[in-house]
Order: structure tokens, then C-alpha cells, then sequence
């Protein structure tokens, strides 16, 4: 098998793109085809300043330094969810979230970018794993606090748009989740851009959203980008990774098939847009942040706790020494 | 595991309704639930003639029992598509339209019902093995020529519908691919009920569409219905059988998938009716049935055959002695 490019010994195959290619053209040719994916969504200005919400995986780890590579202003900001913090019990996860964190860390150096770091603990006096209620798993709660706290961190630190590392299989997992649902609230709003409504909620972007998981792991591997190989612990036998094993296996009988089944919802995507109304945003009576109702979906999750006022984050950012 | 009305031992059970049976309660459940799906989508009149397009195989056997078990005037056709028909050469598939004729000859009798056969050779000098062009299976050629020949027949004899054995698993399978490709022309026209479109294009129905493959497998069975278990040759492999067990693993874990997906679907329809114009239809230059273009996909297909002209199926009926 040899590189497309450069006729050398390919090491990555890549069978939506019929193509094989060598390392060092690989780690060309993602930045470049991250470049223009941007382009095609025009998901940002050359002057815009990015904060990508990093979680120490592979994929928003190497967003963050793909978009510093394309020359772009790019801060990371990462929740400290408190997940598998009860270290020395020998649990599966321990200190996932705090050794993810120092896989941000590492990189916020090599980068020499600043990041944001937001102690969910100090700021609701909860870990993640202290939301669930019953026996379900929390996910749904962790990604309400995450998308909560990357809006009010871009917002109160001025930076123009977030950008999130979600690759073609998340996009294509979730796709398939609404679908099978018809839910054509999520169905209208899908997708690689979530424009910028009202100064409260930020522009969010999706950069990596043509790549496969497979294609993010390869280039972080190719080009020694430090990141948290576990998996969340949480995620264990969640309904999307079932998902994505039936869409990988229909991709590998027929390479291209995401590809097609994403883009071809982006083109028909207005359908469902037509359909739904545009929700009324006011701000949250408690925390200010924008929200359909009087009280933000955030703040009626933590309930009680007296969450961190409006301006308080500030302190969470640490400044890169390079 | 006892049936839920009875409380005799149960022999089948049905995770979608949360409920098992025993063998009475069973074949009385399944026509019953058949008739109120007749009745949620208003598919038919109690004075309408159906003719009822079946292959041999348990899903359209079980319908012609089921309709005519209702009180409706059901007749069927099957058309000899000639597959498998090289007898003696030990080949997978061997006989295999010609003993599904025999099948639908032997419900006939058992029914008192008449039976239209019509043999693919006579009609257009080919069978369906011989209308394969290149190495592909020739699924969407023998499609089109049943699609064809169930509307003509029933057009001819003057029959108000067209039913069909379609169930559950077929409509979610068909579907999922529709979906995969964003095909809204496909997806706008897909559902139980396909209206009369002029005089020449009759209504088609598929009251089996809430009931999946093993529902109906499993009445044939219990009501010792004949047909024929072979699958066809040509199906091996098709991409529609990946969906299909796609899908099933989604349902053995969520019991209820496959119907709520169905049942969106047909919710959220008419987004993708809007988008589509309705196509004019005229009549083919070439047979006389209806057309997009001025000469029809069938005759197109079958080339320089010159088709049985229109009106001369009548001798392809065989009148039940019953």
C-alpha cells in the first residue's frame, strides 16, 4: 500500500477517500482538510478568537492544535468533572477527569496557549457523578453542564465562537439517534455551525466533523499529541455507541456511506427547519445565561446550590508560561 | 411466560406489545390488530375489491387468509418470475417461483378464492434471471416488473386495491435506507397507504405494516397457513437484509424501536411531500399504463419485447373450483 502523494509506504489507510497515505503527508494533509471544511461551512473569519472545549480526548486535543497550526487565535477551556475522583478505590475511571485535565495542561504548554480550567466542584459544589439520580447513567446531565459552562466561559471571556472536536462518527451517531426519533427539534438544529443568537449564546463550530473517529485517532497519534486514551467510564454501553458500531459496519461494506447520510441531512436539513419555531431566548433569572424559560436548563439541574454568579469564571483561566 | 388473556401457557411472545400468547389467543389476536391497522389509516371500504399480490412466502400468504378471514373480497395474484426454474442442476433456489406458484395455487383452493398467475416468460418472453445485466443481483429490475404487473392486473380486472405482505421490518428496512440517502422523493411516497392516482394507477395498501417478519412467521405457523419458506436466491446479500439486522439489534434491545420509528416517520411525512412536486402522469405510448415519461420504466426495461398489449391478462386467471 503506497501513499498517494508521495508513492512512499503508506501507514494509514483511509477508505472514504479511497486513498492511503505515509506519515508525514498525513499530518499535511489533515490540517488542510480541516482548513477546508472550515471554508465550506464558513464556520470563521481569519480574526475570530476560538476557545475550543476540550475534554483531553484525541479529537478536541488535536482541534485545538490543528486550528493553532492554521494560524488562529485558539484557547482551550476544560471542566473538571470530578469523574473517578475517589482515587485508591480501584475503580474503572479513576481520576479520569483529573488526569484529564493534565493532558490539557501538557498541551496548553507545548501550545503555549492559555486554557481555562472550571473546577465543577467549586463552582456547584457537585461532581458530575454526585448529579445522578437513580441508576441511569449521567450523560445526559454532564452535557447539559458542559455545553452550559463552554457558552458562559467563550461569553464572559469575549472570544468570538467554540469550537468542539465532534468527529463524522459523533455527528452521524447523534444524526442517527434523531432520526430514529424523528425528533425535529434536534433535526433543525444539527450540524457543523451553531450561528452566534443573541451576545449570550456564542457561534459554536465543529471542525472535525468530515473526520472518522479513526482518522482524529490517527493524526493525534501521527503527530504525538499528548491525550486521555480511557474512555469516560460513564459511556460505557451507551445507546450512541451502539449507534456508531451499526453505522461503522455499514461504512465498512460501503466506505463513504457517513458521509452521505450527513450531507446529505445538511442539504435537506431546512425541511426540519421550517418546521420548528424559533424559540424566544430570555435570560436565566438565576445565572443570566440565555434560556427558552424564566430558569435556564442548567440552573434547574443543580436545583438548590447557589450557582457561581454571572462574571465569576475569570479566575479559572491559567495563563500559559510560554 | 403465561398468555396475557387466558392465563394458559403461552407460546409467542410479542416484546413491541409487552405481551405473550398462547396459541387461540394468538390467531385471534393477529386479525384483530390487522383490522384496527386497516382502520387507523382508512385503507379500505368494506365494499372494495382487493386483489392481493402474493409471492408464496408467509407475509402475503398470511394476508390473503387474514383478509379473507375479515369478510373482505380478496383475490390474489402471483406472478412466475422464473427464478430458479433450471431444474436438476442442484442449484440453491432451484424451482423456487415455480413451487411458490404451487403454494399460492394450494391457499387458493383452501380459500375458495380466484388466482391470477401470470407467467413472466409469457408475458415478456424473459424471466427475471434473464433480465440481469453484469454481476448484480437483479433485485430492482424484478421489483419494478411486480410493481408493474400487480397494478396492471388489478387495473385490468377492475379490482379497487392493490395489498401487499409488507410488514414491519420490510417498511422500517426500506426506510432506513431512504434515510441513509436522504431520499425524499422515496421517503415523500413510502407508507401504508398509496392513493388511486388516476384511473390507471390503483390504490395500494399494506395492512401487515405494523406486524414485524416474526409476527407474521409466527401466525402462518400457528394457523397452519402453506407457504413457501425458501428465501429467494437473489436476496442473499442484499443491502436491505443488513438493515433489516441493524435494526433488529436495536430493537431486541428497545422493544418498540422499529414502530416508533415507523410512527414518526409517518408523523413528520408531509415535510418531505411539500419539497416534492407532484409528478403528471400519462399514459406509456408503449403498454398504455401510467408513465412520468412517455414510455414507462417496464417497457423500458424489457426493451425490444414487444409487451402483451394491454387487456390480455384475462387468461392469466384461474377461477378457485372451491
Amino acid at each position: 500500500m503506497k501513499c498517494k502523494i508521495c508513492r512512499q509506504k503508506a501507514v494509514a489507510e483511509l477508505p472514504q477517500h479511497r486513498m492511503a497515505l505515509c506519515q508525514p503527508c498525513y499530518l499535511d494533509w489533515f490540517p488542510s482538510y480541516a482548513k477546508k471544511t472550515i471554508k465550506k461551512f464558513a464556520m470563521l473569519e481569519p480574526d475570530e478568537r476560538i476557545l475550543v472545549a476540550i475534554s483531553g480526548g484525541k479529537d478536541s486535543s488535536a482541534l485545538w492544535r490543528v486550528l493553532v497550526d492554521l494560524g488562529y487565535e485558539a484557547d482551550a477551556m476544560i471542566i473538571d468533572l470530578g469523574i473517578g475522583d475517589q482515587e485508591g478505590l480501584g475503580l474503572e475511571g479513576e481520576a479520569y477527569s483529573s488526569t484529564s485535565t493534565e493532558f490539557a495542561r501538557e498541551q496548553a504548554q507545548l501550545l503555549g496557549r492559555d486554557l481555562w480550567v472550571i473546577d465543577l466542584r467549586e463552582q456547584i459544589g457537585r461532581s458530575v457523578p454526585e448529579l445522578r439520580r437513580g441508576q441511569r447513567p449521567v450523560c445526559s446531565a454532564c452535557g447539559l453542564v458542559k455545553r452550559y459552562f463552554m457558552n458562559r466561559a467563550a461569553f464572559e471571556a469575549g472570544y468570538d465562537c467554540v469550537a468542539t472536536g465532534h468527529n463524522l462518527d459523533d455527528e452521524v451517531g447523534a444524526l442517527f439517534g434523531n432520526v430514529l426519533t424523528w425528533d425535529t427539534h434536534y433535526l433543525s438544529r444539527q450540524g457543523p455551525v451553531s450561528p452566534l443568537r443573541g451576545e449570550r449564546l456564542i457561534k459554536k463550530i465543529k471542525p472535525f466533523c468530515y473526520f472518522t473517529e479513526r482518522e482524529t485517532a490517527m493524526f493525534s497519534l501521527l503527530a504525538g499529541i499528548p491525550y486521555m486514551r480511557e474512555e469516560c467510564p460513564n459511556a460505557v454501553g451507551a445507546t450512541t455507541i451502539t449507534y456508531k458500531e451499526l453505522i461503522n459496519r455499514l461504512e465498512s461494506q460501503a466506505p463513504g456511506t457517513k458521509r452521505r447520510f450527513y450531507d446529505g441531512f445538511l442539504r435537506e436539513r431546512d425541511l426540519f427547519r421550517k418546521q420548528e419555531e424559533d424559540v424566544v431566548l430570555q435570560h436565566c433569572l438565576s445565572c443570566g445565561m440565555p434560556s427558552p424559560l424564566e430558569t435556564c436548563g442548567f440552573c434547574r439541574l443543580v436545583g438548590d446550590v447557589s450557582v457561581t454568579r454571572f462574571g465569576a469564571l475569570g479566575e479559572s483561566r491559567e495563563e500559559s508560561n510560554a
